[in-house]
């Protein structure tokens, strides 16, 4: 990640998925693999004890399994020889049982699937901030009158409490969506050498069945080496949430230019300067969402575009989908997180807002303005803004609380 | 559309997207919207009969109506004033009832729900035909041996029913999760014009209620004019499948390479010959299905740049989502009608299969043959693929008998 | 093409690529086959005389092709087909030479470029309009005063002029890079089966040679099949141009927001009016840009998308390509359009342009306002503006005039 | 950059988008600005000594640079309140000369037009390696009959030359094309903070003159601030370029599969082996060419939906390009190495390829086969094979040597 690209994330979110985590992952997924295959007799008890105790990331050299990496094609297969070498150099005997009747890619896919259950946990942390503020927003502006705009003209007369209150709806069923669509793509990945299972006589679906639970994935029935429709639906949801992100983002940044100065992000020291002209403050929180909806809909697009995945395993399209995909969850958290800030310190002028509206009313006919530019027209939808309002707050909990 | 891509969709499909479809269900929600509107008498009952009268598109010239879309930048400024006048004509009363307190993007959006309903019933279908037949070929060639390959290497021997059953199985996850999105966000959009259903005095939600039950669309509770996460949601799992389209067509394609020769799309007459070798049968649904899998992931992409909307009707974004929405929907109709003919009619060579795998033993050390491409492998998995068929057939008819 | 997407481009352009169009242009490339096989010795003069006299599409049942299209993967197959019948029912033995060693891909490629070609007379007439009309307001306003505003806020002061200058500069250079692009994508296809031109025994590169020449197209000296890179290095300007666009159709929209209300894209009747709000005039050109610039990436990256096509002839790729290539002509054609209207009629306020400064300056501290915010400093840069404007003009005119 | 993405790219293209290499060129820009503003007489001579002696990379803690990045939005701002630290602790009358009449915008773009330089050296390094190994295998391979395959079917001869001269000949032209194209957009950014360059009283393009000259980058005469197309035009050249190296890696894995066995790319220990099955030897290269085709056309599609930049700078779009830009030469330069790779050591089987046309013969009437399956069909093409890769040949060095 280069400099243009580390500012648009958060360092927690990095962390997810730096080599050093994405390592320990596949290491506890080995370690998962042999104490599921002793517990149904497919390897030695005293063999997958051996190798769990060896499946600790402290013990590797993180460096020199990733020097190894550009040759092999995939970082698993330096790892599980280093992870072999270790239990050999303690049991001859653990080390054939190693890995056994796994493959790289199940190792791969479902270390990545536990290092995005960590980042999807940042992001319905944040989900939880961003809604919070965006609730209590249309709570307490339930009644302020706004300037409502349509294709970038005045076009009649909201409540500021009503546009937080649609801000937020697309983050409460965000939150559901990811939930729902997480329990599936978080899955654990097991198929072998070509996805059944062939070298555990039997033994896989029982094997995997312990595996997912002790790692609390969900269990696919079928590997999925080459039908990625599930996890990529889940990409396709972290997208839809980096759109509805940049919609806020959007409207903030308008409603925020000088000549509107209805509402501003929060500033602080060090935050949004200028290098060239010291009375400005830029909106940086907005500019990271924006940024990343204009990023997102491309990543997933690569995700959409490396599905048709070859026969039992594909070449090029499988690894094209794993290095979109921490971007995609980077990227979109990000954005998130940027957002929440924004809603919690949002900086709020209701007195400019009536001002807009009156200075508009003054350059209409009375009767345009009377009907269209009322600034009681808020209070009509002042009710129905408090009740939808603690309706997502239920909704969002319901979930959350799960 | 062009005669370039008019082939790669179905004319059922098409039809739903057509002109006269799209004005017809435009029509059908005025005629909801004034009859929900005199149930709670926000109009009279009287002037919404005379409206409903009118929403026939029989009554209309569509031609007349599309030649002034241009101008418009919608085409249901033109098709309202359309029916405002001919409501006029019998009624000057009616016609001020006539799409009160509603919006073009009202009407646009709603009507788009109602014939994406239509062609979604068009996808259900033939995802039936292609889930049938796909587990009819996993039960049938359960022990069928053939080779597995990984990276476009032979890998090791799966049987080709497993194949089928991994092809087939992304298709029911696919049903399950379309009928899931779709109740969400095939949905009434009332906001009128700013989204706030100012004009209708507090019976906004009362009205909404209504028209949603009498359309049959779920009723939101909050218009999303630019809150378009449920409706791109749905945008995405099309192109979901459209990938797991693709990786069948490219799994086809290569099997069916003269040197495999394992499997072929059926072909018959007039379809898959070539202009300059008439030894030629092309392979044509594998063309359609491997086409769309390159085109839908740009067609999301696109529905999700335009997500940030801004304020309360986006300049451009909201158009650029219609725009690109119905080719969507048609690109994966069109793979998936392929794709369902193709399984349903195609021609399994096994004994071809068997002979392939005894090539590369011949080509191998007898040692890895032995591990790797023992033809028995087959065996190992042909009471998961059925027990799995079995499941996923149960999946499939829960939601469509639903 | 369905009515949400139709109003973003124009009937011209349409047409180009409408069904007889690139029938005709088919017709027109059978044709100058035959006469550059006749010249070269390849078939007899008499039969290249019966088979150009057979290619007017006014002889053809363009809907009777159609029809044929789906069941054989390409419209270039039936067309074929009807001009061997044609062409037979006169003359039996020039039947046979007839479409001879070419391919039906080697036809709709070349007939596409021809196509193409008539669309980009379009958009250079088009960007002839708008970079006149663009370097017209750079010149009457290199002295008008307006805030310049970065990151969406006040920055400093720029002038109008220069404004329009930078919005017009890369239409220039998409003029002399589409020129240049063109060159080398405009260009005949002609390979045979499998790009050889083997059955033409050595004269294939003569009767290449003399193809491109009476149709007036770049000859490439090997067949372009499944190597499309100039192709669609063509496509990537459109997009690029798109993007430029997009730009101006954004900072128009902003400018024209009522509480900037600097300038506006001009109105007229039956455009730009709102079906629920007769106040409002809606920017309609700018909608066009906007959503031009948020669909054309996507149409190119299915273009890239599609460039990876095997060995021979590609199964998908190729057709995927055709089918997005005319949208994206059209969808660019369609904002430049728009975009040229705008500039050639756009409504200039000057004195709000200074008034927004002053209502800026009144909110500094007067140090700040006196250094950053002085309308004099448009005049700093108006003999620059005007000079720039200069060279623009004359570097757009030394294509234009070649 | 994750570990999933890391392998794909080569350390060397790493090292050029690296933190310290980047904040370096943005150094260099610093100084070329300090060094041409003294030369017109801007500034001080003795204060651009100064402010250059501190323009060395060595003399600054990259990390801490880098720590304040985030809340800036911005690293040019960290990095030169460090240069203009470093000036004043040596002059204080220096200091207020720093970065004078500049902007961060200014620094950062000309800073990655300089490392983009550096990565398009790379680039045409493994272009010559590339081309010359194609043309190479082409003129060796002019009369090796190969079978020609269109639509995954075979469908007559070819010779193996001829398909690496239609291999070759797109990196050509992407030789040309990138040279021209990088000509206009490795250009210096210079408009300081609004793009007037107004702070110079005059002298700015005379500045800019002399500093596009010390630099060697182009002088686009005006600020490029949010009109990017040059930029972009770049972008999408690279694009064009993996599409056309997707296509060779997909052409090789097709013809390296086990049934065919034409061609295979080297191999060697550390190489593409599998962790699971011993036997295998995965194509590395065509994997990374392969998936580079999948992501490049995504990240082409953000540069071009990063374009509509919003007045004097881009609130979110300019950071989403630049953001997009290193990952996008990376990933195509990857694939260019790897195909370079490939085709310096392909293994090339000209007696199965014989062996496979006689396969098909037999199973063909002998009229079709004696027609289109006739081995001799390569001979046919071999002298034109071999003029057209010396042609290419020279065409392509007349760039290198430029």
């Amino acid at each position: 990640m280069t400099l243009f690209e580390s500012f648009l994330s958060h360092a927690s979110c990095r962390e997810c998925f730096s080599d050093r985590e994405v390592l320990a992952a596949m290491l506890r997924v080995e370690s998962a693999l042999a104490e599921a295959q002793a517990e149904h007799g497919v390897i030695p008890v005293d063999a997958a004890r051996v190798i769990a105790r060896h499946c600790d990331i402290a013990g590797y050299d993180v460096a020199a399994i990733m020097a190894q990496e550009a040759g092999a094609g995939s970082v698993a297969i330096p790892l599980i020889q280093a992870l072999k070498q270790a239990v050999q150099a303690q049991s001859e005997a653990a080390c054939a049982f190693t890995h056994m009747a796994s493959t790289s890619q199940d190792i791969a896919d479902t270390a990545l699937a536990l290092v995005t259950r960590d980042a999807l946990a940042l992001i319905a942390k944040d989900l939880r901030r961003a809604v919070y503020a965006g609730l209590a927003l249309a709570h307490r502006h339930a009644r302020d009158p706004i300037l409502a705009r349509t294709l970038m003209q005045p076009a009649s007369v909201t409540s500021f409490g009503f546009k937080c209150l649609a801000w937020t709806a697309p983050l409460v069923r965000a939150h559901l969506r990811l939930h729902r669509t997480a329990g599936q793509a978080l899955q654990l990945q097991l198929g072998g050498a070509v996805g059944t299972l062939a070298q555990m006589k039997g033994k896989g679906p029982a094997v995997a069945a312990s595996m997912a639970r002790s790692l609390g994935l969900h269990n696919p029935e079928i590997s999925w080496h080459t039908q990625r429709d599930a996890w990529v639906s889940l990409g396709c949801e972290l997208g839809v949430l980096a759109g509805s992100l940049g919609k806020i983002g959007r409207d903030l940044s308008l409603a925020g230019q000088f000549e509107l100065s209805e509402v501003f992000e929060p500033s602080g020291p060090g935050r949004g300067g200028s290098s060239a002209m010291p009375h400005k403050r830029n909106p940086v929180s907005c500019l990271t969402a924006i940024s990343a909806a204009a990023r997102a809909p491309q990543q997933v697009a690569s995700l959409l575009a490396a599905m048709p995945q070859e026969n039992e395993r594909a070449l090029g399209l499988w690894q094209a989908e794993l290095a979109e995909w921490p971007a995609l969850v980077m990227t979109v958290h990000g954005s998130l997180a940027a957002m929440a800030d924004a809603l919690q310190g949002l900086v709020v002028d209701t007195a400019r807002m009536r001002q807009n509206i009156q200075r508009l009313v003054q350059a209409l006919p009375s009767s345009v303005a009377g009907q269209w530019f009322n600034a009681e027209l808020a209070d009509d939808i002042a009710v129905t803004t408090q009740q939808q309002a603690d309706r997502l707050r239920r909704e969002f909990d319901s979930v959350d609380a799960g």
